[in-house]
């Protein structure tokens, strides 16, 4: 809706095309926003609904009402801060992202996002730019999933994937649950935490890129056309275990033997997708693991992406086969449950023309990427035109306290995102 | 030597071929030794040097000085217990094994060898049969290993694989000495531990197969011609660690990947050395080990075993071969290195047809078998003859609660046992 031509740049507004992001102050609030949480290694440990979590949100907070927006905070303690625009019934072109992290996380997975949303509506502020719709920040609850699962718990309940009850009764290690972490940071809103109640126009998010494609292609933006599904499984498979010594290869049951097997499969099932399938098998526990003795029983996560639902069926097919196969092999039973499915997720084509349109229009270089992993905006796009942004970060490295990405290459990400905004948006005056 | 004409038996001495042990008394000491430990899941737990070792060696000692045998405890605290035969300055025919357990050990692994030559002294007196030489049975000193290293520590110093300083030095977990652990049981003796000090004419050991080939083969003795060379290692694969989701397959450096590649090439390594090659990854650690990060750092244990030097060495070849491949094509270093070596032992053919000929002679079925295992055995064979009786154990399960062998097979081991050790001792009266 937010594309429609009434949204366009008003004829005989400025052109505000030229109109570029403060990337020194971008980057300097992203070093401030670290802070809270940093750690030796030079990453940030600021983990969903603790107290450095609301040390983060009262700084944003704090920043927006600086930057003359309006607050709101719903039930699961999402954040928007909102720019007025000249036409207020309008819903909202909204970004945002997140600022929890992972417990040995870096600065900029999630925090970028919000800031860069921050800054847009900095340097709007200082052009001195009307939208015709409103603009909106996010910062989405619990995002990283580190402390409370599931995973971008606000944005899943803002976007109606599971319910506001069953997220506010999840419990952590300790026994504590998200309402009463909620409570305890002062961050219960009384908005209601739904699409429905707040509808949104259009959604960006920019976020560095977290893989290694950016950079292996010397590309700065990439132009985000959806977001890969997953199926992820629990698999066990139960052998006998046996003294390494006196057991002949011929009478063993392996379950090590197996699994690796398993693992190799996993790899070729993906490779045989290329470019956009992937395999991986993350975790893995082998007992009894004591050195001379044949494993009796191991478990391992499978983790299967794809682009398209009917290769990752496809994917899912060929794994219960070669678990089938290498279960008869070895004569070990092997037992294959599926804990997670995410379908794939398109972008909206309007929304992700807009981002590409605003690269070429800068000059940037770009590629069209899919993204592989979960974030703010797959939940969104199931209730409004959405697309994301990616930056290049350093080694394809993230989760991790050695995350980096280059200040110019933020600032490219930023300005994308405001001419995408404004376009969705549409320009006023200047 | 104790295999030389003038320790055949005696030319017109009573044939003692038919001479039978009693299979019901050995069972019922199994048992009572068995309860010294008793787990709840029928097994044993009786570490080395624990005050539940000193009550098993108190019961033995007991048991053996009953049977009229003269006892000695050397400094690393081996048992000998000896019945006196005519001639007591030939060296002993030795018989024995050990009685410490591993933590979920069961009831015949070790206690079955020295029991039985316990049934085999306390049969020859029944039927008052003199030998030439003297019988010994020795309990050897913490052959497990569980709580203190190196393994077979009692026969190892015995034999003079390594110091008996060396061995009164290990530490368990707790920080306590060997030396200070044999003090504080009463069982660090006065005798010089060391086959040069005190010669053994022939070493026999019984032992439960710990392995399935008996049962599989459905023979009740197997003639036990050596024992398998090992070489263990540790492997270090140091790949890349990356989110799962956004790193494209080609752009990886999964280490678990390779690893499991690892694993499988280990399995065809011994495989292709059948029936006697041996090759077993048991234990294995993922690092970050998380469901959907590609696995940066794998440690894996490989375990390799053969019958022959040549053949051993060649399979460390092909595993070095593999790690080099495996590496380049997954751009991963792995870092190998050999962490165990013993050279594969063969056993005295004298005395492996001392024990093959009395199975004949009473009509068992058996079958020629090489130890998978390490046994006291196996260095006493640096230093002496010696020989090894196998009897089936239940599915080739050992170390473990479990664990489980039948009466009538313990019976059948424990008189081939009998009649070899006669054979090689000499009979002069009964």
């Amino acid at each position: 809706m937010t594309t429609s031509p009434e949204l366009s740049p008003v004829s005989g507004a400025p052109d505000v095309r030229d109109l570029r992001v403060d990337g020194r102050r971008l980057w300097n609030s992203l070093m401030q926003l670290a802070e809270l949480g940093a750690t030796e290694k030079g990453g940030v440990c600021r983990i969903a609904l603790t107290d450095l979590d609301r040390q983060g949100r009262d700084l944003f907070s704090r920043w927006a009402r600086e930057a003359g927006c309006e607050l709101r905070v719903d039930a699961i303690g999402n954040i928007f801060a909102r720019r007025a625009g000249r036409n207020n019934a309008l819903p909202p072109v909204t970004t945002g992202s997140h600022i929890d992290t992972q417990p040995t996380g870096g600065k900029f997975d999630g925090n970028y996002g919000v800031l860069a949303g921050l800054e847009v509506i900095r340097s709007l502020n200082d052009a001195q730019v009307v939208t015709e719709a409103p603009l909106e920040v996010a910062v989405w609850t619990n995002e990283e999933g580190s402390r409370f699962v599931p995973v971008m718990m606000g944005s899943g309940v803002f976007a109606g994937a599971f319910t506001l009850e069953h997220a506010l009764a999840q419990r952590d290690n300790e026994g504590t649950s998200v309402a009463d972490a909620l409570a305890a940071i002062g961050y219960a809103g009384p908005a209601q935490a739904s699409a429905a109640a707040s509808p949104v126009g259009a959604y960006f998010e920019a976020h560095i890129e977290q893989g290694p494609v950016l950079e292996a292609n010397e590309r700065v933006i990439g132009v985000v056309e959806g977001a890969l599904g997953q199926r992820w499984y629990d698999v066990v498979v139960q052998g006998m275990e046996a003294h390494a010594g006196p057991t002949p290869m011929e009478l063993r049951r392996d379950a090590l033997l197996a699994a690796s097997e398993l693992v190799v499969e996993v790899n070729r099932i993906a490779l045989a997708q290329a470019p956009h399938g992937r395999g991986t098998v993350g975790w893995i526990d082998a007992y009894p693991n004591s050195r001379n003795v044949i494993p009796g029983r191991v478990r391992l996560s499978v983790d299967l992406r794809a682009a398209d639902d009917t290769v990752l069926l496809a994917m899912d097919a060929a794994l219960k086969q070669a678990t089938q196969r290498i279960g008869a092999l070895h004569k070990v039973d092997i037992g294959v449950e599926q804990v997670v499915y995410f379908p794939p997720q398109a972008f909206a084509p309007a929304l992700v023309s807009a981002v590409r349109e605003a690269a070429q229009q800068q000059g940037m270089t770009w590629m069209n990427v899919i993204s592989g992993a979960g974030h703010d905006a797959v939940y969104l796009a199931r209730v409004c035109p959405a697309a994301m942004i990616f930056v290049p970060c350093l080694d394809g490295i993230s989760h991790n306290e050695i995350e980096d990405a280059q200040p110019d290459h933020l600032e490219a990400g930023c300005n994308v995102l405001m001419q995408a905004m404004l376009q969705s948006a549409g320009v006023v005056a200047s």
